[in-house]
């Protein structure tokens, strides 16, 4: 996308900025100018996945990656309590999207009973908006300004911008805000990426299960262009959509033959699982309209803990696009134990890279592949292959992260030889508490591979489904199966045959989980099966002080480090 | 439908119906002539749902209403095992849709290596197929035969006809067949409708997730005449698809306003929960082709045992459509305890009537109305009305059938007081083994209803998912909001709002689920709450010989009040 930012036909029109700042509401029990400090080392908290340094997260926001390869996460963000509420922009930077430097509170409120609600940013090279005379790495966040009354009672949702001149750190409301003036309470979550030679909104009209589709040559001035309404599956609200160009690759991790796009709609509440959810659509987009390649309704997860994921912007045209979602749910998020015994609730998903293919059997997928996750791996615990049937199980009490990643490839397999006894089954256990969560693949019959949580009792909520699972049709052809798993102390994110489907899933055991084993059953003569077991490193240690608190990561981070690290990963990213 | 028979333009088209009959394939152990005796006492033995005598049975096939208003359900049936194989159609007959006559089996396998797979049935009574010159109740059944192979394997599936001169209960293969030769193994589950003028077939080439949609003047001759394709979740598998006309209500149990067409498709494997679904699609159709109202996909259920319902062939044009689904899902259903236990496994739904509507907020609704169930109320245990919070408990250990029906009817919300903490709660508990079914609403927030099994331990599958639920949001310009409840011994069935949502769910206790209670809790002053708790008959009860068998109903059978019975329920069905 890079490229069209050099052919913005609009770019000459001229916007009048204004000087008059407009002044942000700053609830005086919200730091300003410093990153909030956070503990990074209770039990349950995740040590390669991002989460807030303390509080309530919950969508992630305004996502971009610079000019420099610096990877921007916002976050809606409750600086002052474990429950959502006072919403502002948090912000962290990566260089290789698991690091990640904790950075002063981007957006607060425009006033007093106004949230910051969820939205999007650009990088605004050419300047179409006229907030960046001097600069070409101007970045424009555009979000839904969320008025409420005294009473709690929810108000009109507007959408506004606020620009930054300091590559995104901090930013200035636009005077003229809003930008899209509404009546309704139920108008939000814009997100914008550039169309060759203008800016494409998609917002969610979220109770009329309708993502307008605006067009602007400046970010400022916005025409409704169409509406996507009424796809997929509604459940009682449609919420943060994404557009998103795809490379199509011609098969899973096979080379780029295409281009087309990506609507990606959120439901809550209502999902079949419960609570929330997300859903995508592939097709065409002209700059105007969407049309969908056919009425198919496909789920970015089979687990139910990854909401309103978001894609970043500016990663380059015909490269995987890369996305993060919430790994949480409405129904318990605000409930979880990390809240009363750690202080924070919430984490993002790992990073996923996101391309079209046709998987075999079920067609049209968008793969959520893992992002590479070497900036992280600390020692190969196990390496073992064997033929048919074998069983490894790793103690990884003495890694302090807690965090492990496994990888099994199974290769070999013949429709005709495995039968529905054949499996391969990865559980992790705690040993004194006896909990467990068990997971597998069935390689025959109707080859699903389920994850059951319901043996971790740290907690009990009525919505806190035990167990999921998804069909995944290994490859006949290639007589293949690739399943990766990376647990990490309360989350577990699951990835099949290379992102052809993924689950997000969180468990709160009572005591560590710190027995892993693998074991395969029932495979014939032939079947190789070859495992790697890796402990992961914090992406937190590294920056805490004495106390075990990471301040600010930025004066911390070892930049020769982060430097060689989002090389090999930028590398890793776009040279598939 | 009924005034549509009468003006087949296609009906002088002469059929040479040969007199070679087909012999059937009969396996020695598969009784001929006489129903199958079945033991319906055991302790997880539903009471008012339909169960198979004994063995294995999946989904409903060929359903049918005949002129004198006897319901005809027959079924995918293994006469000689609790695991699907050898697959028959079973038969039984009811005059009111709870009590259930169970008949001879009705489709036997047209010879060795061929199974009778789903399909459909209907009445003839024109004759257009020549089956039946000296009749108007011929009934002719549409089905897959599905060959295979001596090693087991799948051959292809074709479509063949059987008809009977006897009014459903005897079948003659048609020595034509098929009738829609195919080489494929993933091309079945014919539905038969009659649309103005001709016969329409929607059937499933599975593994593409294509509904074809066939005519046909004579249920001979078919032409293919579009593609229904890749609308919705598409699992791994599309099965047993319906088309159905449907009348539109102004409201939930409103008077009709117009008709439109449904197309229903069950996804297996796959489906979000896991397992089996069945989705559906509002819209028109125009005799070839059919046209969705919109790209939404909305399921029947919002548990996940309820698969491949099909709708009754012949209830009266511009009535409420009734279906029946399959109480079970495929990942569990040949594994759970009543096989071993009770040799049998799997019940249907309890019928429901289903017609159009827009509901409050989420739109197109097909309503999933329970059909009266006065045929089987007994006693009422309990009818309380009290304003605001309160609670009832029943002891229903000495209710024979152990089977309840619940109803609350809440009225006097209003959304300016209701709140997240607003709630009604319904459990089943076991007071031996402390085993419980809890359930319940939230008034305020994401009204969520849910259900939660986790706490019945009698059953241990990794598919067997704990816990269910849906948004339904209460209607405030009513400010009313309904739950109604069949506990059946090892299946509960909820009801909301008169079918705005419903949901079916297996439990297995290791002891009878024997106290219920009902409690609210943070309603406010002037929200009545109306609850009546009744037992239930056993439906099976009056069959049974001194041995607790029921051999065949039929001549068991009072039919003095099976036609009061019938008179009832048609009343209380039509004359809405």
């Amino acid at each position: 996308m890079r490229d069209c930012w050099l052919v913005s036909r609009q770019a000459a029109i001229a916007v009048s900025v204004t000087a008059q700042n407009v002044t942000p509401y700053v609830n005086p029990a919200v730091p300003t100018g410093t990153p909030v400090p956070g503990n990074y080392t209770g039990g349950l908290r995740p040590q390669v996945h991002f989460s807030p340094p303390q509080h309530f997260m919950n969508d992630p926001n305004g996502m971009f990656v610079d000019a420099n390869n610096t990877w921007h996460l916002y976050y809606q963000y409750n600086p002052t309590g474990v429950v959502a509420g006072n919403q502002h922009w948090g912000h962290a930077t990566s260089q290789d999207l698991y690091h990640w430097e904790n950075q002063p509170i981007a957006l607060f409120p425009p006033e007093k009973n106004v949230f910051v609600f969820s939205g999007s940013a650009v990088v605004d090279v050419n300047n179409t908006s006229g907030f960046f005379p001097d600069q070409d790495n101007g970045v424009v966040a555009i979000t839904t300004l969320a008025r409420y009354y005294d009473d709690g009672s929810a108000g009109p949702q507007t959408q506004g911008l606020a620009y930054s001149l300091d590559g995104g750190y901090t930013f200035e409301y636009y005077d003229g805000n809003p930008v899209i003036d509404s009546s309704s309470s139920q108008f939000r979550d814009p997100k914008v990426i550039w169309y060759e030679d203008h800016w494409v909104m998609v917002i969610a009209f979220a109770q009329e299960f309708v993502v307008g589709i605006y067009t602007s040559p400046n970010l400022i001035n916005w025409t409704h262009a169409s509406n996507f309404s009424h796809h997929g599956l509604l459940g009682a609200q449609y919420e943060c959509p994404n557009m998103v160009k795809l490379p199509i690759r011609d098969s899973v991790g096979g080379a780029v033959v295409d281009e087309a796009y990506v609507i990606a709609v959120s439901v809550q509440p209502g999902a079949p699982l419960g609570g929330s959810i997300t859903q995508y659509f592939p097709g065409t987009f002209n700059g105007t309209h969407f049309e969908t390649f056919d009425s198919a309704t496909r789920l970015t997860d089979f687990a139910k803990d990854n909401y309103a994921a978001q894609y970043f912007y500016g990663t380059p045209d015909g490269s995987n696009a890369i996305n993060m979602g919430w790994a949480s749910n409405w129904q318990y998020a605000q409930t979880v134990p990390t809240g009363n015994l750690e202080g924070w609730r919430s984490a993002m998903t790992l990073p996923r890279e996101n391309y079209l293919t046709n998987a075999t059997r079920i067609g049209w997928i968008m793969a959520n592949e893992l992002v590479d996750i070497t900036p992280v791996l600390d020692t190969p615990l196990n390496t073992t292959t064997f033929e048919g049937n074998g069983s490894i199980a790793v103690d990884y009490s003495s890694v302090s992260s807690g965090t492990l990643y496994i990888e099994a490839n199974v290769t070999g397999l013949n429709a005709s030889t495995v039968t529905s006894a054949s499996t391969l089954n990865i559980s992790f256990t705690s040993p004194s508490s006896g909990e467990t969560i068990r997971s597998g693949y069935y390689f025959g019959g109707d080859q699903p591979y389920f994850i059951d949580r319901g043996l971790v009792r740290g907690f009990d909520n009525i919505f806190f489904t035990d167990k999921f699972s998804t069909a995944d049709v290994w490859n006949a052809t290639s007589g293949s199966w690739r399943v990766q798993a990376v647990i990490d102390r309360s989350i577990l994110e699951i990835f099949l045959e290379g992102g052809v489907h993924a689950a997000t899933t969180l468990f709160f055991p009572k005591e560590p989980l710190t027995i892993m084993s693998l074991a395969t059953a029932g495979l014939p003569a032939g079947v190789e099966v070859s495992v790697a077991v890796w402990s992961v490193q914090s992406a937190w240690a590294e920056y805490e002080n004495e106390q075990g608190t990471v301040l600010g990561n930025v004066t911390d981070s070892d930049i020769g480090n982060a430097t060689a690290r989002r090389d090999m990963i930028y590398e890793a990213t776009w040279s598939v």
